[in-house]
């Protein structure tokens, strides 16, 4: 079945979309902060289409069906333990800076001491619709600070208001979409539930089940995005009654203590059952040693970590990669599974010197226009596409390639559409990248799963002419699909 | 019984709670335009105090409980026809600027015809505690544009929110309040079930119940309260499914059409129930002839109007002031109800050549520091306090003098808080006023009554250096009580 017509509109209706969008969008927080230097309270609408994108609806269901099983997998490999470390282990080698630092603080916890074996991870699994296959295709599992959970949902919200006031419809007064045509995301209350399953499990194993301890939320200072992770905090409070904290990460050993015996942690006077990242996942904000004790020390409490350093370092490119082999995903999960996931698998490469790295090498200066390189650190704006990865690899030295992966590229659908970004109107054609999230809590040791859950959508989309889709690094903006 | 004490807090703790109700306000809609130019998308954190104020429990019901009698008593004065239009008649000679107008524009449309007979009224009950008696004293009883319902209820929230965080109690962790001391208003849900009541009548009457009518929304250009009042529409919408629509005042003709033949209402292509004032008010609003030929073609339409013009004049300071006599209220409501609201008036005269206004001139100026000076006109900014009284009035022609109402100050506990207010603290003590929202559905020719409800409070405060009371007119703020 193909989409409805792109609405074809007369300036004024423009002209009231953006009027009715801002005004809806500012009065239901869908918001963040300009670049800095920004005031505190001068916020910004956040960028924003002005109509949903079309999305084939049964890939948008198949996105959905498949979250938990790839929440599983990715529990599995972290508890298989001595897999995960010796592949990090490897990797941290040719990826000094970043995976080899998140390891370092690993192997310090772990002399430290790491009294906690549950895990919770909130991980968000991203998709294109590739065009050629006519499937989802997996561009990333991300496993730390997955973020826009809170704004989908006001950007679904919005453009049901548009559609229920008339203004996409030619007449101006009908509705061009049916309600089931728009999917509203509820990932901002369905994370917080997601976290919840921390808190609860910590009360009734630590605290007889009473509901005092908090959520240490650990953010970057001068967080743009901060209204994102405000929602979900809200929603923790009215839904649970569980306050949340936000620290800066380079702060947090001056507004921590961890019992020496019990290795409880208390910010302030609150007991912390779960200290949830929304940081750590960027080489830049590691620029202070202080900041790799931080992580450290907290990993070695009996806080459950979202993620743990293990969780976060299965998220990492090169792990992505070796699951494309058959043989390694059969490892940690069963066939009906790999059945159900596989058809979402890009082709991966690794650049080292296997047999598939020696393809890959020749094919990266041979038919760089089929190919993505993409590094292992997380955050829009660090790949490298088609025709700029021979020079790329070129001016570094060939010993570093590993630390990357050679990612077919997906040829996703061009759809028109309009982003509202600054005041301003972009009228190129987009590309969209469809998120779902998950939460697992989880035993490291073990590989128990105490709770899987799927945790609703996210679409953002790009102009077609960008190659990044970091919507806070400035590059795209958040959408929400028209199923059809 | 008094007051739990003001909390005493250091400054890092102040800070905090800045920070988080910043976030929060700004998360949930608690804003408002700065003053023009202002960008759309540049909104800003209304004005908002850091804690709740204190009230009396007491007197606070008692506000919500003799709601439902002022508007009885309202809706009967718009019934006894003959009687305002005489006192309105009478008062449009000395104020012809503004009653004088809108009487004239009521006169139009009679002969126009008016052809609804029902009429909507959203009115807000404004009191202060005066310390002297004890009681809470009626300042006005607004019946159109009542404002800061929409905000009321965030602000409310946000204050609980500060409470639940633990950041009122000097240990930094304990609520300083309990929920029920701090009552969150309803008032943005009320005031679209008010409205509703409207719509649902007119969808009865006129459409076989298909819920498909709007209400139009008349606005004054470049609105800064413009998310207070879109609070309210997009409750309407969720609830039940009412579709909103705003227009300029002075834009309405341009987008409107009447039926010759059934009056009814149309604008683009929905067909309107309820005319919703948000504007016309204020005498500066009607600066071209256009401004009153809008309000009078409206007023000859089948949509019920919220308010009507007479609605709209019941509200005049006169009326306020002739219903403090006893044989003039006795006229419209009965003993037991006067029984009830009369303990909340003051005293007030009238600056005519009636025995009382014989004595209120002298009052005026050997007494002034004991009065307070008001005009007809609505909003803040323009009433003559204590000694300026005086000398205001021998400014002007003695024969316009019957153009305002002299009425007892009243005296307001001065309350320590702190107003937050574009990024800065404001440390003066303070005074507060507490409106309640009311609705009534009624015949303005046989007086019956269809609908009438209570519909929350509001808290207002200022510095208690500051003579005004307007929040979007720059000198006050939202609050929320603390009742004890």
């Amino acid at each position: 079945m193909a989409p409805k017509e792109f609405p074809s509109l007369p300036d004024e209706r423009l002209k009231e979309i953006v009027h009715q969008l801002t005004q809806y969008g500012l009065a239901n927080g869908l918001i963040m902060y300009p670049p800095a230097p920004f005031l505190e309270n001068q916020p910004v609408l956040a960028p924003v289409t002005l109509f949903p994108t079309p999305f084939p609806r049964e890939e948008f269901n198949k996105s959905l069906q498949i979250q938990k099983i790839y929440n599983k997998l990715y529990a599995n490999i972290v508890a298989e333990q001595k897999w995960l470390t010796n592949v990090i282990e490897q990797l941290s080698q040719h990826d000094v800076e970043f995976t080899g630092r998140l390891w370092k603080s690993f192997l310090n916890a772990k002399q430290e001491g790491i009294p906690q074996n549950l895990s919770l991870a909130l991980t968000r699994s991203d998709y294109m619709f590739d065009e050629i296959s006519q499937e989802i295709k997996q561009v990333e599992y991300n496993t730390v600070s997955v973020s826009f959970g809170g704004l989908s949902h006001k950007v679904g919200s919005a453009h049901t208001y548009l559609n229920q006031l008339g203004l996409y419809s030619s007449f101006g007064s009908e509705r061009y979409y049916t309600d089931n045509e728009i999917p509203i995301s509820e990932s901002d209350k369905r994370l917080a539930d997601g976290l919840f399953s921390g808190v609860e499990y910590y009360n009734k194993e630590y605290l007889n089940g009473e509901n005092k301890s908090i959520v240490l939320v650990v953010v970057q200072p001068d967080e743009r995005n901060a209204f994102d992770q405000r929602a979900l905090e809200y929603h923790l409070l009215n839904n649970y009654g569980v306050v949340s904290k936000r620290v800066n990460l380079p702060d947090v050993l001056k507004s921590i203590k961890i019992d020496s015996h019990s290795k409880r942690l208390y910010y302030q006077n609150w007991e912390v059952s779960v200290v949830y990242y929304r940081s750590a996942y960027s080489p830049a904000e590691f620029d202070s040693p202080d900041t790799w004790e931080c992580r450290t020390v907290l990993e070695s409490s009996m806080a459950i970590k979202c993620p743990s350093l293990l969780t976060q370092l299965s998220g990492s490119k090169k792990i992505q990669q070796l699951l494309t082999s058959h043989e390694i995903l059969s490892k940690f999960i069963d066939q009906a599974e790999i059945k159900q996931i596989e058809t979402s698998f890009c082709d991966i490469y690794p650049l080292d010197n296997s047999v598939n790295g020696k393809i890959a090498k020749k094919l990266a200066f041979e038919k760089p226009q089929n190919f993505v390189l993409k590094p292992q650190r997380e955050g829009g704006g660090n790949n490298i596409y088609k025709e700029d990865i021979p020079e790329f690899l070129n001016s570094i030295p060939e010993d570093e390639w590993e630390a990357y992966i050679l990612m077919d590229l997906i040829h996703p659908t061009i759809h028109k559409n309009l982003i509202l970004r600054n005041g301003e109107i972009l009228t190129d054609g987009i590309v969209s990248e469809l998120g779902v999230f998950g939460s697992y809590l989880f035993n490291e040791k073990t590989g128990e799963i105490l709770d899987n859950q799927v945790l609703g959508h996210l679409l953002r989309s790009k102009t077609s002419t960008s190659n990044e889709g970091g919507v806070a690094a400035g590059f795209g903006c958040v959408d929400n699909p028209y199923l059809y």
